[in-house]
């Protein structure tokens, strides 16, 4: 036997007459039988989600308030919900996640069973003190890690209970274009503009009809608009064939996947409102594979003989075309082609203590991650001719397991250049090293190449408590510091997710050459990404962060280098 | 005589029972007399506006459907729902304005009457080609210069009818809070958490409650959470004091200005409905200054009562918590103190023709805006000597009337040190200049100070077709180009204005001090751009765009210099 709760609401089944909830909500209304699937980890707010989504007329196949998850979790229940027939959308209200993997593998599912899943997850937590120490941890928030999580999983997440019943609700429908486009009727020429800006917003395509398509519609009503949105005037209201024949043209002349028509008013006012039905309902019977939406207003009686004949209404333009473009959303998660796989690399064995930077590359190395030419020098000599053999100018670094972060007490020395140089920047290092930390183990100077040119980057990984190893994009400097321009995804993926990721910055055209600067070599970018992904996998959850910054990505053909690298483990306190 | 259209549906004033609209939607139910006016450019979306504020329970004192706008336009309407003792808050719908000045002076007056205004504005159109020309012109598109007009006038600007009909009903309360602070109660911890992310989104500030009240809270009920949001759980069903005293105590101890209650369907159930809406009650009688909302649902009779309370109901939490902030923002606007004037300068006199760089600055310089210290040299001989007062290493630039951008022709030297290759750089320039524009009037070559050092800043102007001059600042390069970082305002402003575009770009952080940088002499900066903004207008209409790129802010105390000009001029055929 398995326990839903405690400390919870309850569940319903309309289907079997089930209302095993003490919810005052149901004095409102029982819910009808349908086929949305409502999971939500509170109680109180559960009832009200429930109690709205009665009043919006959305029938439910289900509704579970897991309280707090003793033994049932919230992706044990979205398991039962991808299994259950009636099920055709699961709608998840979540306050925190327990059991990620059965969440995870649960999401999984339901994307392979074609049933969408929308999620309104709320509250947002910083990071544990420890995860605080790496550049990464400050960008890879909680709340950032949930979205990349979803958007991964084909899961749309909402912020506001309206979008998300609006979603459910037209999602009952079953239709999910993988290349949604959007065909627009309007009475009005305002609500054309309204619709064709929140299309834009949501990046839903709105292709103009094709020029014959549109001869004919102009022949038919001179003075219409028949690009997309087609204007059909006040004019149809006099001639309801019209109607019938501007629809039909976008679904036939124009393949529009889905279809929205501004309507508002006349669908349910006395001297118009059966004629429009009509009208329409025999372009929604001809076309069975579109969706088709309304904007419409009215006595909810005549609406819902509209929502019968096929039409989802919903009252407020841009709400409709954010939902329609839900739908495109999940028709591309459902055709999405499995990805390629994350590189195999060796088996990583982590030491017992924080590696130094030499360590850190040198493991690095292991996986196949390009570490800027350089060589670890233990006395003057060997520093001087280390650098001769990389050409100098060189950049000089102390290294030590104990002094994480070099630059702050001067242990980095840029353009070093004559051997001169080069054997006093050595003793120079050695005798700061000694001074800010007089305990710090010394393993000697590295001495490294000097990079000119080329694009710096933030390649790092964040262990999420919750979804495991996070990696995380950026360029370096201001861009993540300032600008918190950066992307994450779970750990490993392969390189095709990796160049996802390196276009999802807002900064992407400066490595995608901008301003007459070259292309950088953003495939060596993404191998490396992909590398560090299966590395931070291979790692174990001993890895606490990864920080390659910078990682210089050079012109086209050139490679990617990581010019400083840090690794820090868990301590045995947050195990 | 003043006419209303062509080519519009109309007027209606329900007070006086005048219904003159062919508008269909009357059918659906006339509007019952209240306090918001409605203007819109359309006639059908006008409509549709119509009959969702109706449905929605919205009293209007007038709506008007301006059409064609051959006489009276927006402003005018506007300026008469200002005088109109029975309008308290105004509602417009607009696709393209006319009469810029009509409708900002009406605007202006509007805030000084404290009527708020709520506004949709549909439609993004390109700049002209002409204005194409400058960098600052392509980031000062025509709705960013509408949005940055509005927020400048206490207009909010709304990009859904929701949004506007939810702010327009809540306004009709007349309680707009300066200093607003949002206290919650809830019976649902989730919908508490759900209100404090929404309340973070909007910048709306949820203080805590005091600790002694806290504690008799606490005492009164132990396992409630009595910070902010107060979480009262589902016991005050079974003890409805307890309402009445934990929302009086946001009220007193907390000194919340707006209140969000949650309850949901317990607002209408049979079994607590009437007995929520009495505990309730006597909060708002008490304390009628305060602003009163509830996220409740049911039947719409019940619900009406207590709206007659003076609960203003909101069935989705994160739109009660957008239109409260809204209250918010009006309320900062009605109380703004007068800006800061803008400064007085000489009057500009434009040439003829496209001014040369040293001319621009020459005449920016009447406006007291400082630019880098620097010499027009006829000869080399010339050069040479002011290269040598200026302390090499200097810039070099060859000056012509007919060359905008010189980097393209290798018309720009950086970094010229020594007397030879000051001799020889001007050589260079000025052969360059007649290989690549064989026509061009050579004025000679500019030997600037090389400025290290400092951040590098876009302080420009562009004539707007509607709006007049708009003053543009960001930081150079990158900033502006790839990540569209940059503020707008209408001209002429002050130094306070001036400033506060300085602090609303998101890379602000780089220009107040941050990751071991110096902090910029932001004093400098908005100074330059107040001067520049009353140079816009001394200039007059002929001036088309300035571009100072870049612009040096030094260290703090140091200054800010313009180290390149250009000013375009309209031509005739734009006129």
């Amino acid at each position: 036997m398995r326990l839903i709760g405690p400390n919870s609401l309850g569940m319903v089944n309309p289907r079997i007459h089930f209302y095993g909830s003490f919810a005052t909500g149901l004095e409102l209304g029982f819910p009808e039988p349908g086929h949305v699937g409502i999971v939500s980890q509170s109680g109180a707010y559960g009832a009200h989600l429930m109690t709205a989504a009665v009043a919006s007329g959305i029938g439910l196949s289900m509704m579970v308030m897991t309280g707090n998850e003793a033994d049932l979790t919230l992706g044990d229940v979205v398991n039962m919900l991808v299994d259950d027939p009636n099920t055709k959308v699961i709608a998840l209200y979540s306050e925190g996640i327990r059991q990620s993997a059965t969440l995870v593998s649960a999401l999984e599912r339901a994307r392979e069973h074609k049933k969408p899943v929308v999620i309104m997850k709320v509250g947002q937590s910083a990071l544990g003190q420890a995860a605080a120490l790496s550049h990464t941890a400050s960008v890879a928030g909680n709340d950032r890690v949930f979205d990349a999580v979803m958007a991964e999983l084909g899961v749309i997440r909402v912020q506001t209970t309206e979008q998300m019943l609006d979603i459910a609700r037209l999602a009952t429908r079953g239709i999910f274009p993988e290349n949604n486009t959007l065909g627009v009727f309007t009475v009005s020429g305002g609500a054309g503009v309204i619709i064709s800006d929140a299309a834009a917003t949501h990046g839903l395509a709105m292709p103009a009809m094709p020029q014959p398509a549109q001869d004919r519609l102009r022949e038919l009503l001179p003075f219409c608009t028949p690009t997309n949105p087609v204007d059909t005037t006040a004019q149809v209201l006099n001639d309801m064939s019209l109607l019938t024949t501007f629809t039909e043209s976008l679904v036939v002349d124009g393949g529009c996947q889905s279809i929205l028509g501004f309507v508002t008013y006349t669908a349910t006012a006395a001297t118009s409102g059966e004629r429009v039905r009509e009208a329409l309902k025999t372009v929604a019977q001809s076309h069975p594979d579109r969706l088709y939406v309304l904007n419409a207003m009215g006595d909810a009686e005549k609406l819902k003989r509209y929502e019968e004949n096929g039409f989802t209404i919903f009252e407020d333009p841009s709400r409709a075309v954010a939902a329609i473009s839900a739908m495109g959303r999940y028709g591309q998660a459902f055709a999405e082609k499995p990805k390629r796989v994350a590189p195999t690399i060796p088996p990583i064995e982590l030491p017992a203590n924080t590696p130094s930077e030499a360590q850190v590359k040198a493991l690095l190395s292991q996986a196949g991650i390009a570490v800027v030419p350089e060589t670890v020098c233990t006395n003057v000599d060997a520093a001087a001719a280390a650098a001769a053999a990389l050409n100098e100018p060189v950049v000089m670094k102390i290294v030590s397991p104990d002094i994480l972060h070099k630059t702050e007490i001067g242990g980095v020395l840029l353009n070093v250049d004559g051997e001169k140089a080069v054997r006093e920047g050595f003793e120079r290092l050695i005798e700061r090293a000694k001074e800010h930390a007089p305990q710090a183990k010394i393993d000697g100077v590295l001495v490294a190449k000097q990079i000119t040119g080329g694009v710096q980057c933030l390649l790092g990984v964040q262990q999420d408590p919750v979804f495991g190893p996070m990696a995380v994009f950026g360029l370096g400097g201001i861009f993540v510091e300032v600008l918190d321009d950066v992307v994450l995804h779970r750990c490993p993926f392969g390189e095709d997710v990796a160049m996802q990721m390196i276009q999802g910055i807002r900064a992407a055209p400066l490595l995608f050459g901008t301003r007459g600067q070259p292309k950088a070599d953003v495939h060596a970018l993404a191998t490396m990404l992909a590398n560090l992904s299966a590395f931070a996998v291979a790692a174990g959850p001993r890895l606490q962060s990864i920080d390659l910054n910078p990682v210089f990505a050079m012109p086209e053909g050139q490679g990617a280098f990581a010019a400083d690298a840090v690794i820090t483990l868990t301590s045995e306190n947050s195990e």
